[in-house]
């Protein structure tokens, strides 16, 4: 065991994705637990777009800001090695609240965390399909936004990892299905790959018309993952009693300053639309369930997905850049060591 | 029978509220009834914002846009005077989409019409409680919003007859009422008269501190019915899981061009909200199981409603103007005559 934490702390509030600026990666000894607390190896970190948003200082968003000298917090996957826990103990696999660092320490009482089996193919899924990305994807297609078999679902991010998931779910629940996604390549690859019906190069089509020749008799349901422009140009191709679901807002992110919400706002009564924001810590509780319902599609192949895996945690600001410039596919990790029982 | 039919034409399209130079009183003879048609003799003319968006000439609202040179089209409460439809009768009461004259020629086949009982103590109620508006808030509350006892509820143009009925039946439904309006003596009526718990004047105080007091726990439930502003300030006050109905969104309709969203929009995501648009003809259907379960609360004296009663049609564009400032309370009619059996 290494004597050395290195850990990303964030010193400043960053200005659109200028994390050098805001962030320092420094280093210090292996934390000291107190009761209740469990130290995790970290193996890999989550990078998720809305970790964005605590480096704001808005107070209004659905966590509190990051203080400014404390260490960044997010998903990590890793081996507990040493618990004053009662129910995690030294070699479990553990997935957590943690910090940007080579170790974290975890609060299993305060915080999310959870002990997971060994017995999986690509323990990476824990941290996709079988994670926060994989539940939100599920239960945003299927409950949240009630898509229904014949439904034309169009989602955005699709090269996201819950992107991807959700219009793989769609599919599989009968949808028809057009994702938006920023290069051609992308388009390929969800068309290709993941079995979309169609798709959708915001970098070189107009999205409103795009969407319009896409969807012909509007959109039933729209999974947004970005905000902005592209939900305004959904909003105005919606069907009648359309559905539309919240599940990221990336262009809101960036920005201390309130963004307005779709100039096509008056759609919603126009076209009696029903809009739902939700977000996963609200239904961590109900992962098992969800992994148990996914588990006979990914196991026939009909859920796949991509990783961008970046390795060592020194690099760790160049790949958290990429969620913002369309300059990945898949699911985002950081690698800090190989997992293993 | 008068053998002259007045009639408000559309002859250009209105700016905000110039309603003066956008209509016309024609006169003409009585039209003549094609098969399947009825002639209704206008008692009362239901005066309704929604209106005012068929007068504008963008296409992508609920309704296409009122050629010019065509009446205008509004809910009608009248005598049957002639009938080319086999379940319309002279003599019958019936509630239509007309126009705005002294004789509408309805299409029962085509456009909703209704024969209805001459039993009932008020038969204004037909266009207030007992009618679309009053439909509107009950399902408004009961379905669409999902208001729950000890919900607190806030409604917008609270003394406007959809908002007025809203809070009531939140409040017989176990709800904290909370209603924002435009003058002291409104909330005044809202509160004494209508038994909300709490109003406030958006003519002469701060919307967003005076909702932050009013509901220290958050809004669980706003019927919005004019957008704007209003629409923001609640957005920055909603409860955890809030739901918002869109039942009007008067702020846009007096505008060509898009009026952007609510700038605090991202709550929805931060606080995992649920918006719904809603508009009455979707449950017409519906009216005579609303009506049968509103009538409780009505014969006990607990749904109470105001009328602004102007009388003449050559009145009806100062009527009209004034659902958009602010200057009338309750139910808006143009009364052409008395209406018995």
């Amino acid at each position: 065991m290494a004597d050395v934490n290195r850990c990303w702390v964030l010193v400043r509030r960053p200005q659109g994705r200028d994390f050098a600026d805001a962030l320092e990666l420094t280093e210090g000894s292996i934390p000291a637990l107190a009761d209740g607390e469990v130290l995790v190896r970290n193996a890999l970190l989550s990078l998720d777009a809305g970790t964005r948003m605590w480096m704001n200082p808005r107070e209004d968003s659905y966590s509190p800001p990051t203080p400014l000298g404390s260490p960044v917090i997010g998903m990590v996957l890793g081996t507990v090695v040493a618990s004053r826990h009662p129910d995690f103990r030294e070699g479990d696999l553990a997935r957590a609240y943690g910090q940007w660092s080579d170790y974290s320490v975890c609060q299993p009482d305060v915080a999310y965390a959870q002990r997971l089996s060994w017995r999986m193919d690509d323990l990476r899924q824990y941290l996709a399909v079988f994670g926060p990305n994989g539940w939100t994807a599920y239960l945003g297609v299927l409950e949240y936004t009630q898509a229904k078999p014949g439904d034309t679902f169009v989602v955005s991010a699709a090269s996201g990892v819950t992107g991807a998931l959700a219009g793989q779910i769609a599919k599989l629940h009968g949808c028809r299905v057009v994702g938006i996604t920023g290069s051609r390549a992308k388009c390929s690859w969800v068309v290709d790959e993941l079995g979309f019906d169609a798709a959708i190069d915001y970098s070189t089509q107009d999205v409103p018309e795009a969407l319009a020749a896409a969807c012909p008799d509007g959109i039933d349901v729209y999974f947004d993952n970005v905000g902005g422009e592209i939900l305004d140009a959904c909003m105005g191709n919606m069907a009648l009693f359309g559905r539309i679901g919240i599940c990221g807002l990336i262009v809101n992110y960036e920005n201390d300053e309130l963004v307005p919400g779709p100039y096509k706002f008056d759609q919603m009564l126009m076209k009696r639309l029903t809009m739902v924001g939700f977000f996963s810590p609200d239904f961590y509780h109900r992962g098992p369930d969800v992994d148990r319902r996914m588990r006979p599609w990914y196991d026939a192949g009909q859920l796949k997905m991509a990783f961008d895996v970046t390795e060592g945690l020194e690099h760790t600001l160049d790949a958290y850049a990429k969620l913002f410039t369309s300059a990945k596919v898949g699911k985002s990790l950081v690698q800090l060591q190989e997992l293993h029982p």
